[in-house]
């Protein structure tokens, strides 16, 4: 219930540094019967592990997850599941450098405020090491979601400093190093990534994230609505500073007339909602951005202070991502997958009967495609 | 802990529908000795409230709040606070024509679904009378946050479909019923409200929200960030469909030199993080923004289908706000003044003899201005 | 989720003081389309009310509750429920006499210490006043067990100082101002009490508690195991310091070969366990018990302290109840109803494609009866 | 939040079978600067661990803790820590025998109902062995509390079967197998639990368990009160069947004039009341007891069915605790300190000011003994 869980129902509660033993958590609330194995949550963890392209730290890092309880001859059993990701290059390097100094633009002050102290090892909690955890623990209601409910969950760079996709092609998306869904554009992205390299210079970046077959109803009205769970999901990554569901920020200048998506008997003709309505899910595709900040990490030299409060010059050198949201692809996929999760089995609880039985309006509605 | 409560330690649960009898909540965790009666709490309400001019719904509300319980001899106990807002407009209308048909863009289809039937009056739960106590219960955490550590807590409207607002004169927000801090705006904003009157349409907004004289350290890292619970808070609003923190969705196209706000032994020279770092606050001023969508109720006939799942016209007649964004100023102050009061009370709780110390860092770090 | 919130899918958050203008709640979590009106929960608070026979306090309130929310049109919908009950009499007294002293036995001194401050109009908050909401919401969950799953749940007084039942028939609980179970023994409590009365002492008691017609498999395992959370509710009510489960502290002299309740394919053949094993349900009755200490407002002359720390005697007049194990027989069932009901839904969250099932286990598995 | 989460802030999460690759944790909320190290933990782990004498289970683990995070420097820094053990005895026999068949007294039968399916290895997740965790996250507040506050928490056996204890000396609670403080009374144990092996059968016992220098003002009124959270904690741990408070159940019999504890300008003159009054610290001891239940695992044949229902004689032969109530101590030890723990953060969080002050009352109230 503190800071490091996420979820009621379906929640993970992580541990671990960037340079600790190991990185961890727990599993709690997953329906028993699901057939689960390491196979299952490693492809995400490879998807998110640094090291895999030029375009990100140089850190190599295996991730390889293990499952230490939970499931038994298979499957999981209903009970809590333990996650263990070993921290395997630990560089012993000398942190003589950082320890007394703060990283404009890092969490690096915020911690030593509220704490009184910090892991300076690569930045301890801070570090995006923990979301391997996130993207585990995402793994699990995937595929619970896939399996029980045919829901599939898919993300990609929608942006890249001034490379904006113009078209998702969702085949794709795993097959370039920018997660990105646009042919079209790997050259730019490619270009743009290479200049930015020799600046030693950091590249924000803009995400979207799709959940597609999604079940009418879910999401608790007033604070806990899905969009809300979302918002609160995906703020919760590092180095995200914005979040919108379906038009988003657009919204600002469209009327109502032009906004709501029109009814019909074979379903809805638009998805500006995002999938959502009320709070609650409306059988749409659920459809959210998220805004990533250029990490702060850069060898171009910085104003800053050091822990005596005294000026200082900073030049961070090191294995860093010159832009971290294209690793963030996995992240948010997960994150979107454990809100789900959640809200299905609240969803649940309270409204079994509904839940089972035939939809209230007779003719199919069909789920908006992402296009629309 | 169901949809209803908002907050961990400092929390409200609210209950109450459009246009049932009266709508309330519970206030719980609040520190004792806090000087509290209804005085306080009304001039939000007020701000809030239907009916005070042209520009908003002419539905008419008192909007009289009443504390039942958790203040003794003009101050708080420590034990929950009884919040109480009878409905006194519950005009008794025709409702046989919204009945069995579903507005476009509203939760009616939603509600319907989840729960196999919805209070259809005046959208029931779904109507953002709710806000109200949300209203009440933010003005408690304000007056204790102002009080206790100075902290203020005030919004504006800082976009209306085309129109931009390009500074904010905090000392004017109050004294137009636009919630604008521009008065070079005010006859803009008239105009394009008279027209839209007229049009029988509805438009989107942006609504910023500040914090200064802000502590720093507040915050729990990984899931429960500041900013995250920021996220949550606000996208819980009713309409909203986008939330940034700072820069927000600038930071896309942001270079890490340039996003970074420096530190210096006088402070951060500029805010773009806005105030918060790694999910803790840096001290300066936090800063939100949010995206309000139009309402859907508007006259402009729209196509939809009814409780048969056949196709309809409709025309929403009634008393409807044709911009929403505009009343949610007070709103999103109060989810602000809940979000902060809930994480000073959290960091206090972990944190305590680090926040009775003087602060780590020598030389006073000063919170950066809203205008930078 | 502060300490005036009970349950975590079905909940209830309370509020009010003794001597204030109302005492009242939100509930929240329940399911949607239940018949629900006030006459629903008017039975319970008038067996709990004050005022009803000479062996309680002569206090005078009509506990009469009004739902303010979440039903339409004679069904729930899904959304939260206002509560409310106004304090009728609350007789304006002359506090000066206990507004400096501290009742030994009371919370009043823990209440200072706590708050720096307390209401000490009849207790305030510490008041068993505050258990009529407890009973209101209990009383919703209790119609939706009866209703869905055909779970009763009943208490009954087991004990009374001296005076022990030694038989339990159902139908006269409610027949008699005790809620004593066992004809037998109307006579004994009519006379202790009415000694006790001349005395100006009071008395302890033992409550217990059963729960009939239980689904096999409620429960989560480990910490929020259903006699944990029973236990929770119980020794959460006003005065109660001993709860047991089945056989409670008989089982510290009973050898493994005595204790373990054996199954047959007709069912358990004993139920000492109290229809819980592991955290988890049986199918068997749940039966629990409590006891109750004797209230310290007495006329009994006293030694204590008064809020400079002096020495001080007290005698406490007015209206007390001299065994308030009497009046716990409601609140015990709502606090068991509000359990069940929650560890329902969490059940049917996790669960739902096995609770929809038959039972794994062929052959009807019958419910152990309370007299075993 | 779901079952396998103890703790509000300060809060532990467990995971782990009996017979899997190890067990773990997550303990969160944890102040930061606290000095901490495995060898902290190790002692209360190797206090519980089977194995160390004749009257406990044959298995061997050693019950090595490792600290996996939330350590740097040798001090807490205030994210979360992290638990692993390993599971080092897992003799791989043969579980044909009871895969099939519900051992009659045990969570067989019910786990499988609940989840359809059960890990039977040695009792999977319902296996004791899980409160190892809760043991080591038990230390951690432990270290805190007496480091802090000078708290102390322990625990000792106050009766086995018939054999009662009569004097408490803390001196020696750790020098004998039985956590017995009455040395009169070592060798009727020693006799008593040579006899029951001989019969293979096992025992029932109670424990009891204290917090001395304990501060006044902890603990939520209402549903929170830290009675019922200490009755949750208790009643959570496997085999328990009743809790009490202080004078527990003896205060059905027990007079108001007799129970109440009278206040003096010296402190309190006795301790009926386990140091809590109102649900909250009154600054003395606190005092509870549980009892718990003979282990259905044993030697005696006994009546049951199997999974298809029918009619099944069982004999469990192993290693078994032929009374679980010894190694129970330091579980109560540890689940009373994360109460204490969780509760003292929550008084911080809501009552800074009024905790950080002198107290209330001028003139020391001393705290009760445990022999009162």
């Amino acid at each position: 219930m503190s800071g490091n869980t996420f979820g009621k129902l379906f929640s993970v509660s992580t541990f671990g540094e960037s340079h600790g033993i190991a990185i961890g958590g727990v599993v709690d609330g997953c329906p028993p019967g699901l057939e689960l194995s390491e196979a299952d949550l490693q492809p995400d963890l490879d998807r998110r592990k640094p090291g895999t392209s030029r375009y990100t730290t140089a850190r190599r890092e295996e991730d390889e997850v293990q499952i230490l309880s939970g499931v038994f001859e298979g499957k999981t059993t209903g009970t809590s599941i333990g996650l263990l990701i070993k921290n395997t290059d630990q560089r012993s390097k000398d942190y003589s450098k950082i320890k007394d100094i703060f990283r404009p633009g890092h969490a690096d002050y915020t911690y030593q405020q509220k704490y009184g102290a910090r892991d300076y090892r690569g930045g301890g909690r801070s570090s995006a090491r923990e979301t391997a955890v996130r993207v585990a623990a995402g793994g699990i209601a995937k595929k619970y979601l896939k399996r029980v409910h045919n829901i599939e969950i898919f993300g990609y760079l929608s942006q890249l400093g001034p490379v904006k996709i113009e078209s998702v092609d969702r085949t794709i998306i795993n097959d370039n190093p920018f997660f990105c869904p646009d042919v079209s554009k790997l050259e730019a992205l490619d270009s743009y990534m290479r200049d930015l390299k020799k600046e030693g210079d950091s590249i924000g970046a803009k995400v979207s994230v799709v959940a597609t077959n999604m079940p009418v109803g879910l999401g608790e009205p007033v604070f806990d609505r899905i969009d809300a769970e979302i918002a609160h999901a995906l703020m919760g990554i590092n180095a995200v500073k914005g979040v919108e569901i379906g038009d988003g920020f657009d919204v600002v200048t469209q009327k109502g007339s032009e906004h709501r998506d029109s009814l019909t008997p074979k379903g809805f003709t638009s998805n500006r909602s995002g999938g959502v309505l009320g709070g609650i899910t409306t059988g749409q595709d659920i459809v959210a951005h998220m805004a990533l900040k250029p990490t702060s990490s850069i060898s171009v030299p910085g104003e800053t202070i050091d822990v005596r409060g005294e000026s200082a010059e900073i030049i961070t050198k090191g294995r860093h991502d010159p832009c971290v949201g294209i690793r963030a692809v996995p992240i948010a996929e997960a994150m979107l997958a454990l809100v789900i999760m959640d809200q299905l089995l609240r969803h649940r609880a309270q409204n079994a009967h509904v839940a089972c039985e035939t939809p209230v309006i007779p003719g199919k509605v069909s789920p908006g495609s992402i296009t629309e």
